[in-house]
């Protein structure tokens, strides 16, 4: 990952801020985008607590050299508030997975997890428009994930977490404002084109799947949200019946290229 | 400067802050150095305001994966104020240029400036021990280059500044510590045996020189801050008489080792 990259006094940042933080590929993945495009700036890991990520932002946002920050677990939502401006998208998710700077200086707050997903899917060929969708998982991956397939016309959402007060948020949620389109679901996948997984099941052989395996038509497209392994077991379970499908490395290259064309309209222009 | 350099989600972030930043070498630098040492730790250029420095200070004392901190013009002073810690060499100059972490998290502070430029003296073959010495500059620069010529025995060390105010507390604050071997100075060179530069005069060739060339002997040995050009105008004119001598690069370069071997020495072995 290292070809191209530099970084000398004169780079602009763009903290990506979470605990834990290791984990996270935007400081070696979006540092060389930039690269690649000619733009001398870096994406840095910092690692801060639910305690601090206030101050941390009140501070990155009077730093001069700041032009964005990346948002991820557990600070998603806490960066909202720290936002003067945000989409119609984050206001219905209530979270933000990246920050822009307004020209006074302020922050603009976007979430692009739902649509990263939404790039995945088009990207191995399928097409949520339209189709009757099941998604597991209401967690902070799932509700931006359920907006951006209401977003994009779903003719149906049915939503399942194992956590029902949660499930039920969600859907609250989002009948607010897609109103009969959304669901409650089960981990029944019979009857849907398309089956969406925004929880970590099934990153492991000995996890149970998000879904039962064996009611999958091969016609169903399936999309996860795990990166590691590349391949999940459920979604080679599912490939291995006929079904095409995504995976999270489809969902973050995605997402990767979103965050860096918003990062790149709102440089400023100074 | 690109060979070598990562970024990923694990690296160790060493701010460096000041106002202004872009000039700063360090971010290119020291990340390289890191690199051909095989850590994985990154200099991040942070452009804070006298306003905002001390909360960035705190902020980034609670931030997990921050390891240390470089401090340039204009908080080398008011960064002191936030170490538990400091060395003898740091109290006395009253100033900080690096920050790194005591084992229970907090802050103890070195100043390597006039280390460094005890460094560059001796790459190039000089030595300050013993020596009848002439500092020009008793700004930042100079009252740590001041305490580093004294600690490293100049049998006398006279101090010039066109800022009277500005010589005197720094004439005033060594003599405390060491006593009858500082005195008054003069842009007279004649009869010293080492001259420091720590001015920006020089710089360009409608500047004055910091000393008067004319009364420079060939025997004395020459030394300069200005890293821009790397040969300042008075450098070279020095060099035309015959002194032998040492540039702002040459301390940038020994600074820059003894900053990386601070950091290294502070890492935390968790």
């Amino acid at each position: 990952m290292s070809e191209n990259l530099r970084i000398d006094g004169a780079s602009r940042i763009y903290p990506i801020i979470g605990d834990p933080i290791s984990q996270v590929k935007s400081p070696a993945g979006m540092t060389a985008a930039f690269a690649a495009r000619g733009v001398n700036a870096v994406v840095v890991p910092i690692h801060t607590s639910v305690d601090d990520v206030d101050d941390f932002i009140r501070t990155a946002g009077r730093t001069e050299n700041v032009d964005g920050i990346i948002v991820t677990i557990p600070h998603k939502f806490v960066a909202l508030t720290h936002c003067s401006t945000a989409t119609e998208r984050a206001r219905i998710t209530d979270s933000i997975n990246v920050l822009s700077r307004n020209p006074d200086g302020t922050w603009h707050g976007e979430i692009f997890d739902g649509l990263g997903m939404l790039g995945g899917i088009r990207s191995q060929g399928g097409e949520p428009s339209g189709k009757k969708t099941l998604l597991v998982g209401a967690g902070g991956a799932g509700i931006a994930i359920a907006q951006a397939l209401l977003e994009a016309g779903v003719r149906e959402l049915a939503i399942h977490d194992v956590d029902i007060n949660r499930r039920d948020h969600v859907i609250t949620r989002m009948r607010e404002f897609y109103r009969e389109r959304v669901h409650v679901g089960s981990d029944d996948p019979a009857g849907f084109e398309l089956v969406v997984n925004a929880t970590p099941m099934g990153m492991r052989p000995e996890h149970p799947f998000p879904v039962q395996i064996e009611r999958l038509s091969p016609d169903t497209f399936v999309a996860c949200v795990i990166t590691a392994p590349a391949v999940s077991p459920w979604l080679a379970a599912a490939r291995e019946k006929g079904c095409r499908g995504s995976g999270g490395v489809d969902m973050y290259t995605a997402e990767q290229e979103l965050m860096l064309q918003f990062f790149l309209n709102s440089i400023p222009t100074a």
